[in-house]
């Protein structure tokens, strides 16, 4: 195919260098030129401004670091939409908002052109071993079109459906899955260590525990489902352990906000009279007050 | 071993069984005797009391609901601490406060027995196939002396330190750290689904993407070692990409209480100047709040 | 009347000289009995342990730092329930757990005695003032019987019904409210200092506006009484500008955890289509997930 | 003066109507014009657009809803900034965003033009009794030209500085400060009712403690000084109290998550040796984590 890769950052570049590979024709745009270096060795060439980057193309990829430069090297002067073909795509593959995501979707179809939101989960070391996995939205005949030059860049890819913006709703929940983790990990590591445990101790535990069991997969198979009952471990066993917890940190001075949190939807559940679920309906009680299906 | 072993609900009663499996002798008591019934068949002797399911044992294990039944087996009415011989051990299994534990530590210390802590992880089916994980802390002399059993119980076994409590403080760990993950699944799996993704497309991402993958591992390795740059990525990136969630998720109207309070401890670190050390810094920010050392 | 007074303190101190004040016999206890001196000059006698300072006493009176404390003088070995004669009534105002106010509950009552729970609002200069503000639970007949001693106290009696631990809730409630509205100016002085207001400018806006206002009266009748519509300000205004206060705060770089829970208190209301209630409805949203009726 | 008027909701129409009353020219605009007829009678003249309001007006006010409205008729087709004229003051009156108030200021400088931002305190039925309080920010010949008519809108004038967005700050600090107080009544009351105590007798306590006390105004000092030692009631104290709030509440099974937050905040600082310092040096926790100077 005949591609553009508008942005060579430190994921950019190695995603251009593995479109290359897979033999695609590429043409490249960067705001430091310079990047562009070991990719023009491979055959790329050079564009002069995105909307250069994107004349002729099939597909154009564009990825930046943030809503500013994305929304400007795709709307803004020379941008891609002003060198794409109609009939053509812009693939956006950077981590941006739901809201800007929706813009270019508009953005494009006024200019009759397609898009198609691809943000990537993994690091540059992922990327240039092509170990990403790929999201993509859009309508589904741009999604087809894209699919080869989506496939070279990773090791799998789900499509989400064809709102495009749904892909960076499910990219933003899984940079949260992370963030949310880590301040679990954080508050963990800060009550063992302070109590006694050597961080090397409880690291063996987690390893052989949580980290490559089926744990957490398990759970969220059940609040995907909605499976909530019988009870593994009923709520009101949560609630008691997650209070176990707080006393203990409380003795040992280390504050845990994310654990009172927790221990206060575990005391609402059972207050509304859910003690009996299992804990992980926490995935009814959050949805409740979302407005969408509660506990039943 | 002749080994005594008190309370056979759901974990008790399959963790007995694998004791009898590995050749110990097994003197059992129950609330309700007609639960030891199949143990009876392989051989287990039942008594009438804990205090006399202690008598002769060299190392008696109690396996209880909650800090109620636990104290009173232990040091209640004919209670084990009653009927233990001096130098033999009480092994507590029980998920008990950090706080009872110490105290039965000094109960059989002043009664010349030992305690050795020792919680699990695990369900019920774990503990049949004897896969669960078991933790230990107490006297070392003490715990050599339980390993045979420990290890008979399941896949694997950490030991923590000479203090007892230490493992009930591992356990409960372990359950915060369940617990908050459930919490993080349900704020996910609500967000997604009310901006339009199916749960089933949303658990096929955590699939690929998270529950097989070394990412919290690696992450908990960093804030194990305190290892917080170069940053692979900065906290304030993290910042701006919890940030995009909530915007997104005010649009979809979700509240998600966890990703603000991760939102807020990522201000904080840029706030305070730590915006381009790792976004597991997060590490550093809550010890720092517990009095131990923070972001350097 | 008879009265014994145990615990001369901050506040027990000015207490125990009011009550002298008034006209009252009155037998001191204190742990180290220096204390007790210039009540001496006024007439009160000193015991050698509590239970001698209730012996005789028709009401004793306790003012301790902590549970621990309020036990020990009440059912230790030489505590109030062992010298106070029967039909008389230990009346406690210690700001304690209510776990505690319904054992010395129990406890009096086997003995024969009355109690009555009796905290009180204000520092010891409004104490030595006569300013306090005195709650009372307890048996009818009890409270009654102290009515004369608990008036000479302060300048204002709350009697909360039969149920002494029902003062201590109260207590610990008012306690609560303060500690909130700390929470809540530390956070809007961060805010408003940060973003280049001088502190002494925001002490004006806020003695001018709120302090003196009966705005937080006004809404406290509302959430009394459950009254939410029609809504004076709706909760989607609340929702706006409480997401308006966080943009700025992110943009300013201030953390502001509660802003963030109440923001995401209205989302959820919102969401569950209460949007349209007066802001104040924040007391169903609370009531509900306690298990109380929630909005209608 | 001659003055526009440009928004005549509940809050627009009793300003105007007071601005008249005080002696001033008032040509006025609103969507529907209808809304105007009373204005008329008192002598206002109707503008056909906000320019037209604007136009030979030596200052003109506007009160918007939202952010969105508050720009169309300053910036849109017709707008305010089209009609003023040069060196003529536009004084935005809305509760608008900080970011919105940034933007006002630079376009009406642009176009040679003053702005000042004056959002208000009060309802609409203070409003009509001129007992609105003003804040007002911008350049100090700006808010000076504008006096007069500010102070025919209430009964007291805040001036924060000659950067306008600093009284958007102040306002939206306000509101935060009153929903803060919202969510803390609302857990107050649902932890009492939930206890057993009868809504009516815990706001009979507010009002006599807290309601009509100097209590939250010397706090408020406090923090304005940042002056938290010789401690009053010492954070430990506080961490003991709202500890027993939290355990009350989870026997009572009433969720209280900002009284969690409080705690925790409490815990953090007794765990980083700041305990005796008084609890109203949450001040200094807050401050420190947005940057600013901490505990000393």
């Amino acid at each position: 195919m005949k591609l553009g890769f508008v942005g060579l950052g430190n994921m950019g570049l190695p995603m251009a260098k593995n479109l290359l590979a897979a033999g695609h024709e590429v043409v490249v745009w960067n705001r430091t030129a310079a990047r562009a270096e070991p990719l023009v060795q491979k055959g790329a060439r050079v564009a002069a401004t995105p909307a250069e980057a994107a004349k002729g193309a099939e597909v154009v990829f564009s990825m930046l670091a943030d809503d500013r430069a994305a929304e400007a090297v795709a709307l803004g002067p020379r941008g891609i939409i002003e060198g794409l073909a109609k009939g053509a795509v812009h693939v956006s593959s950077s981590t941006i908002s739901v809201a800007l995501s929706q813009k270019l979707t508009d953005a494009h179809a006024s200019a009759g052109q397609g898009y198609v939101s691809s943000p990537v989960f993994g690091r540059p070391e992922a990327a240039d071993a092509k170990q990403l996995w790929v999201l993509a939205a859009g309508a589904k005949a741009d999604v087809e079109r894209c699919r080869p030059a989506l496939e070279a860049l990773g090791r799998g890819l789900t499509v989400l459906g064809e709102q495009a913006s749904l892909a960076n709703v499910a990219k933003l929940s899984g940079n949260f899955l992370i963030a949310a983790m880590l301040e679990t990990l954080a508050e963990a590591f800060a009550f063992t260590r302070k109590s006694g445990i050597e961080p090397r101790q409880f690291m063996e535990l987690f390893q052989n525990v949580f980290a490559r069991s089926p744990i957490f997969e398990r759970y969220a198979q059940a609040i995907a489902d909605e499976k909530y009952s019988p009870a593994g471990f009923a709520m009101r066993l949560g609630l008691k352990d997650v209070g176990l917890v707080l006393e203990a940190a409380r003795a040992a001075e280390v504050p845990m906000p994310l654990a009172s949190l927790v221990r206060d939807q575990y005391l609402g559940g059972v207050a509304q009279g859910h003690g009996d679920l299992d804990w992980s309906a926490l995935g009814a009680l959050v949805a409740e007050r979302a407005g969408l299906p509660g506990p039943r």
